[in-house]
This record gives C-alpha cells, structure tokens and sequence, in this order.
C-alpha cells in the first residue's frame, strides 16, 4: 500500500496534532460540480452510477482534482445499498428521491429480509472502494458509510423519503417488537457492510443517521442510538497497522451529545445548530468533533463565507480534535466558487489555532 | 366579562397548582376534523375563512365542542397575517402552502414596509377575537398568537414556504443590516398586534418561531431570540385584573433552552426531541413548559397513545407547570377519535401527579 502523503484528516479525528484544521464537505461530489453533471449524463441513472466502480471513482475525484484543499475522500455510493440489497428494489424517480418497489409493512416482511453478503450482494460497492484507494494513490485518506438502522428503516416502511415518518413511527409505537427485528437486522448487515469497506481499503468511516434527530429523546435512544453502538462494537478498528476512526452523525442530535458520545465512536458529526465550542466543553476528551458550517452560508458571498468560517474555527478554539465540514451535505445549486473560497478559508484561519 | 369556568391552563402556564395537567393541541381547529372540512367547503378558501369572524369563531370552538377536555380554545387564523397587512399579498396555491405576490429581496423593498396598524389594517383579527371570546362564554380561556419576526421574514423573502431557506439565509449572512430592519419592523408589528389581540380579550399568547430552529445557534441569538425578547418585554402582561401569560415557541430550540427561558415569557414550548424532565431541570422555576408529544404517535393505537402520555407525564413529575401538548400541529390525515383518546388519557392519568 502506498503510504499517505495528507493524514492531517485520520490525525485531527484521533485528536493527535495537525498543522491547519482538515476538511472535507458532505456531498462533495455532486451536482453543484459541472463535471459531475456532465458524468452523470453519460452514465444514466443514479444507480448506475453507483453500481459502476469505475465511474464511481471518477466522480469521487472530481472534487479532489477541483480543490487541493480537500483532505479527505469519501466513496461515491447511495445511504440506500442495503435495503436494495435485501431485495427492496430501490429507483430513483426524476425529482422524487428514492423509491422502494417493496414497502415494509408487517413482522412476516421483516422475518423474510435476507441480511446481505457484502462481498456477494454489495461487491459492487466493495469494487468501488479498491479502485478509488487504488486511484487515490495515497493522496488522501478515503471515507467509507453507511446509513444507520434508524435512517434505513425510515425509507424501508414508509417505501422513500417521507416528511413526519409517519408509518415508520407507528410501527415504533405499535409493534416496538417488530421495529426493533428490524433494526437489529440492519445493524448486522451495516456492521458487515462497513466491516467489508474497511477491508477493501477504507480508512475511515462515517454512519449517517440523517433521520434519528426526527426521534423523541426516549425514542432515539432505543431505536437508533442503541443500534448504532452494536455497530460500533462489532467494526474492525485497526487496519493496515492505523487506526480507522469512526463518526456518528446523527442530524439534529444536539441534545444527546453526552449520551452520542458514548456509544463507541472517534468523532462526532454537527449539524450548525450546535455551538461548536459548547459541544466541545459538553463531551470533553471523549471524542473528536466534524463540522458544522449552514451548507447555506455558500449561498452568500465569499467575504462572508470567511467570516462564518473565522467565528466557526474560534468557537472550537485552540488544539486538535476538530474536522471541518458543512452540518449537512452541500446543495445543488451552490456556485462552486463559493465551495473553493470555503475550503481556502478554513486552511488559511486555522494554523493560527495549531501552533 | 364572565368568569373564567375553566382556568387550569392559566394557572400551569403561572405555576399555580392545578387537579389535571391542562391540555390544548396546536392546530386543533384543522383539517382532521371532519366539521372543519364541511366548514371550509362553505366558506371558500382558507384566507376567506381567517377574514371571516363569524367562521373563525365557528370552527375555534368545534374541537371545544367535540372534545369537552380541551382546556384552552386557540384563535382560528394564519401566521402570516401580519405580511399581508403590510401589502405583500398573501394568497394559498391548493397543496402549495401559503405563497406571496410580492417578495422582499432589496433594503428599499423592507424601506418601503409599512408597519400594520392591528386595529385598521388587521381589524378582522380583532373582530374574530372578541367574537370568539364572547362565545366562549367562559368555558376555556381563549389564546391569540403570532408568528415570531424571523418566521415571518423567512415566508417575505422566500415568497412561500422553502426547505433550506436559502435566500433568507443569503440576506442574514450577506446583508445583516437589511435583515436587522425587517426583523426589527417585524417585531414592531408583533408587538402591536399581539397587544391588539389582548385588548380584544385573548388571555394569554403564543408566539411561533416555527423555524428559528433552522437558524445556526449564533444566528439565532442575534436574529430570531433578539427581536423575540424586544416583543415580550413591549406586551400587554395583566388585563381585566388577570396576568396575561406568554408562550415562546422556538421548533427545535431545545439546544437553547436556558438563553430562551431568560427572554421573558412565562412558559416555553418544547417539541419531541427535547426530554420534558431534562428541560424542567435545565429551566428549574423560571417558566412553565408545554408539550411535547410526537405528533405522529396519533397514528399508533389508543393504547400506544396513552402510553406514551404515561411516559411524557412521568417525565416531567410531580406539581404544576406543565401545559401537555403535541410537539407540533396535529396532522389532517389523523383519526379523530384518536386525539380524543390522547385527550382523555392526559386528564386521567395526570391527576397522580397532583396530588
């Protein structure tokens, strides 16, 4: 393996000294790049785009290539490859979001859900992540993810995106016994899935619990944090003689950070309605800290970007511990000038807080 | 005016002692009530219904009727009344939301605001509010509400609803002086309609921040809390020999709950997310709390309803100062009867806690 020339993104997460703080920005490949539309128009669908190794390499380095800023790469997949892998059958419908042709409904769906292979049934995400460490050439660590139980079942019972998780919820409340089957089904296939990531060449991992912030404080203990633990207990955490870091992220977890922060990860994700530096006092030395910028602050000009970026940096404070990184994924229509003035600023104001 | 027959949501909101845990739901004049429904069919469209105080009475009192638990009736209208006044031409596309003809965009577009006069340019609010309390008789006591100044600006400056309020947001980060004076004319509005309303004979108001929540925690302190602040301490706080309570509530605000306690209102509202314990213990004797049942638990079975009244009940202990309510409005699609059976359990099994 070739030895990594930037781990500045691997050291900050373990909280060992950097130089300027690391950054990387959730959905960094995607749409807002014209390089990425123009991949995608000749690739066809989302899907497959994200079942085709080679293109999914592509379109992970594009942002690479467009900022040297980057400091880390994270796999271009979908949060949805398992439940299309336990035989949902998930599309994508033009300015729908995603869709399952099987919905979840009852205890006999659950009982009849396979727990994938990642090797057999998701080999094409396992591809994909030795062709882009491949590529990557030690340029970067590369980020492998999952969704979490929680946010997977959402999509699984409700059939796609949903706005109050309505269905999902009522099986939660009405059939706990059988919500949390399922949950505990998905948490061995995530643990396999990230498990075999890791293998393939991932250096780090990320588990994305986009809707676990949609729970009751009661609700999200029992229904996704708990999940999320048994993952994190079972993930390979030592590979090619490093140490590979986990995030949770779970959006809209503000409230539960002490409770978050113990369940086993490396780092923790922030949405922007954190502060950073009272979260930073709320779980101590226990873990490191990724983002937390409005991905709609790229919407304003580059000035008061840098601005946002200095009092960002500022409130974390002085020392390690801390990745840079949007509180959620950047959006489509954002200019990718104001993405490059971002990243430029977050390395120019922080070596003053590593010296 | 006639007594009060029924007080016990006055009373909680001050902390005096009660023999049930009030309860009222937010948006329970709405469109799961299929008396509601044969009321709209007649009336026409919904802003022909929030103008009319004969009909805005009517339907304040149908869940009253329906539900003889209910301990608070809440005015029948829209938060967005206010930027209509000030010209902007509020109209509601059939599963659109609502939606404006003029947008803000430009500092002389918020120049040229006026500043409604509640008695002139909103008489009809006035109207449905002394209507309402005249029927009301002394049943329950009667809420007035407004949406809070950065929840207004965010519907002007999208033009409607949004999802990331990206140009809101882009004005606040590129052009906090512009933002600074719509929120400021804003607050100015709230104040004097909110007052209106108590003159009209509202016993108590609630002020919605339904997307401060969405605000980073230092946006939300300069541009939401502020301006809310800047209201309570310009209201109207004892009318007809009785203390006139003040509900803030910021959806999503849990994050914040000590900054929002110390702005002045004697009660906040909480949504799901934030344990109802937790809260009491971080505001400790600075105000009441009301909430927070996960308004989506209406889908589960009566059972699974009580059960989580239980739990939210037990939560929060022993004595007064609690107002029970969902966390969010009540959604059109939900049965009835089960809000009835929400309804009851919270009398039922909060007499306990009274003792």
């Amino acid at each position: 393996m070739t030895a990594l020339k930037n781990d500045r993104f691997l050291r900050a997460l373990l909280k060992q000294p950097v130089d300027v703080t690391p950054v990387w920005m959730m959905r960094q490949a995607g749409r807002y790049l014209p390089e990425y539309r123009a991949s995608r128009a000749t690739a066809g669908d989302f899907m497959s785009l994200c079942m085709n190794p080679e293109f999914a390499c592509e379109v992970t380095l594009q942002p690479l290539d467009r900022y040297p800023q980057l400091d880390a790469a994270i796999l271009f997949s979908d949060i949805l490859t398992i439940p299309d892998a336990m035989g949902q059958g998930l599309y994508f419908e033009t300015g729908e979001g995603p869709r399952f042709k099987k919905v979840v409904s009852t205890l006999a769906d659950i009982e009849a859900l396979p727990i994938p292979d990642p090797h057999k049934d998701l080999g094409y995400v396992m591809d994909a992540v030795s062709t882009i460490r491949r590529e990557l050439n030690g340029r970067v660590p590369l980020i492998g993810f999952s969704g979490s139980p929680w946010t997977l079942a959402t999509y699984m019972v409700e059939g796609g995106s949903s706005k109050d998780f309505r269905k999902t919820k009522a099986m939660l409340y009405d059939n706990p016994q059988a919500m949390h089957l399922l949950l505990d089904k998905l948490a061995q296939s995530v643990t396999s899935y990230l498990n075999g990531q890791i293998m393939a060449g991932a250096q780090a991992v990320q588990i994305f619990d986009t809707w676990g912030g949609n729970l009751s404080a009661a609700a999200y203990q029992e229904f996704s944090l708990a999940y999320m633990r048994k993952i994190i207990s079972g993930l390979i955490r030592e590979h090619e003689g490093r140490k590979v870091p986990v995030i949770m992220f779970t959006k809209g977890g503000g409230l539960w950070l002490e409770s978050i922060a113990d369940a086993g990860a490396d780092a923790l994700g922030l949405d922007w309605t954190c502060d950073l530096g009272e979260a930073r006092r709320r779980v101590g030395n226990q873990v490191a800290l990724q983002g937390n910028m409005d991905p709609t602050v790229l919407y304003a000009k580059p000035e008061a970007i840098r601005t946002e970026v200095g009092r960002i940096l500022a409130s974390y404070g002085k020392g390690t511990g801390h990745v840079f990184n949007l509180g959620h994924g950047i959006t489509p229509e954002v200019n990718p000038e104001h993405a490059g003035a971002f990243l430029r600023a977050v390395h120019e104001l922080s070596a003053q807080y590593h010296e």
